[in-house]
């Protein structure tokens, strides 16, 4: 009873897998490249700051993105017991230099674990790590995991380019599988831009998803989830086009030879092996995404606290007519299952 | 009885608006352009032909693509009672220079308006335009449609990386519009090609969905579809990932006003309002695409004659578990009204 009002006490709350922190500040640039596009912060309106890049303003942000007394609050008035925290996508800074993306990385992930630190019943964090650098890469999260006591890490569906099934990243994943590390697929400065019409903020609504899609996909036709059955991975916005593209991918696997026999197994079954968050705004796509990638896959998202989060996680999942066990598995189950955080005793 | 093996006979037939035609040769290249991309015809097995394009085999084909009596044949077998005969995308040709696409595409739709007067309660075609140059492309859609007597075109997602929604096009669609042609939009060339990992086949079968959806978009975005309420277009692949990026495109107008102010309105009233294919190998994934675009907009697509194609489309349409209305909606009633064709008599 005591408890009523911070519902993840008991354990058992919702969890938000897919939020995302930006630190209130960052320390200066030191490295040695003239004009590295290194994030600061420049004032901004009443609880905002400006994230600088380059010269201009990348995004506006509020304290929600690092301040845990404030999300704290949001989440008790959303019914959220547990927040996964993930880096802003856009300072994973792939295209640092790889000595200057480790310090930024490592930085981003001391914030991370010092919020969870202070309330480790309502936050679990996930790594940057500069994959520009495969083995530095693995070494940022080898630090993030062992000494940092983050969960996973959050990585882009590519870097600079190369889709994350390329063979070029499985030590990578060698790694996260081996250490039980939770990854969380992000999409970030995707394909396709040159196919968005109409204003700039359309490019991260439309441009994202096709990109997750492709990500998942190639997971699953370059073999890397076929050689890490360990690995557990999921995909953020429902896993974005996968779902369309999964049915036209398992009948080619069916029908044509020269994708029957270069591909591992059935692609069906190895998306099912995937996890994805929730964040597609709709109750039939929500439905349509358990169907196809099965009620132990799916789980909550939010993208808090951007403009464009799902503001009432809680009332999405209630809305949904799902029998109350399913509704617990959407709620905490699977993501407990993905971040291996144990059942609630 | 006379007709009960040819079951469009009686006007009411399965239609299959996702059909394709090569020709069975070319005429030789008269242009001005030293190495043009013009294609040819090699000799292959028996009752195939390798399409050449540049001194390599694009395609081994059958004589399904020319042949209109083994169509015939093929489309009995299937139950298929009329077919919407349109180029082999690769044949849209844009990168040829615009004189010599005008002199590509014009042949084809001689090609396609001869089967089409062969047999014409089997046959409904669709013309090829050189969409490198507008004014050009509109010239040889103006003949094709009351000259040649075709029902509309097929265009590609994008022209040379110019998607379809760029405003330049807004010309084109225009003529289209006012001529009644109906538009059919097939990927070629498509984005984030780069994003995919495994045989070269994986290109048509995981880019392609995405550059559709980005498409479709587009058109809405854009503002061409809000601005020709009597245009008639319809999407390949049940529109690809479109499904996918519709509900947050919805949500980011609801939402964010940089979107909704620059938006010419509620886009999944404007998605309703184009027409769909169901060529995306899965039944559940068929219940989602009328769920998301209305039980008016979802029509019969099989790829035929190509290896990836959709084999029992009649079958496909009865293991829906629909009433037999809806099925009369799918199977032939929405691809009437998308093609102007009238209503059964």
């Amino acid at each position: 009873m005591a408890h009523q009002h911070h519902p993840s006490h008991d354990g058992g709350g919702l969890i938000d897998v897919h939020t995302h922190v930006v630190p209130q500040s960052f320390p200066a640039y030191v490295g040695r490249h003239v004009n590295a596009p290194w994030p600061s912060m420049a004032p901004a309106h009443a609880c905002h700051q400006h994230v600088m890049v380059s010269g201009s303003v990348y995004r506006t942000v509020s304290h929600q993105c690092w301040d845990c007394v404030v999300r704290q609050t949001d989440m008790d008035q959303r019914r959220t017991g547990m927040q996964v925290l993930s880096p802003m996508p856009e300072l994973l800074s792939y295209w640092l230099a790889p000595e200057d993306g480790r310090v930024l990385c490592s930085y981003l992930n001391e914030v991370i674990a010092e919020m969870v630190r202070r309330e480790s019943s309502r936050f679990v964090g996930l790594a940057a790590v500069p994959l520009q650098d495969v083995d530095m890469a693995i070494e940022v999260l080898d630090h993030a995991v062992h000494q940092l006591g983050l969960a996973g890490v959050e990585i882009a569906g590519n870097v600079n380019g190369a889709v994350i099934g390329d063979p070029r990243f499985l030590p990578f994943f060698e790694a996260a599988a081996e250490w039980g590390a939770a990854v969380f697929v992000h999409p970030l400065r995707p394909s396709g831009l040159d196919r968005v019409v109409g204003p700039a903020a359309l490019e991260q609504v439309l441009a994202f998803p096709g990109e997750t899609g492709l990500a998942a996909a190639s997971m699953i036709t370059g073999g890397t989830l076929s050689q890490l059955p360990g690995l557990r991975i999921a995909y953020s916005h429902g896993g974005g086009s996968l779902a369309m593209l999964l049915p036209r991918l398992q009948h080619a696997w069916n029908v044509l030879p020269q994708v029957r026999d270069r591909l591992p197994g059935d692609p069906m079954q190895a998306a099912r092996r995937m996890f994805y968050d929730n964040l597609v705004y709709d109750s039939d796509t929500i439905h349509h995404l358990i169907r196809v990638f099965g009620d132990e896959q799916v789980m909550v998202g939010t993208d808090y606290p951007f403009s464009i989060m799902d503001n009432d996680p809680a009332g999405r999942l209630e809305g949904l007519g799902l029998s109350a066990d399913l509704v617990e598995r959407l709620r905490s189950g699977n993501a407990r299952r993905w971040l291996n955080l144990g059942v609630v005793a």
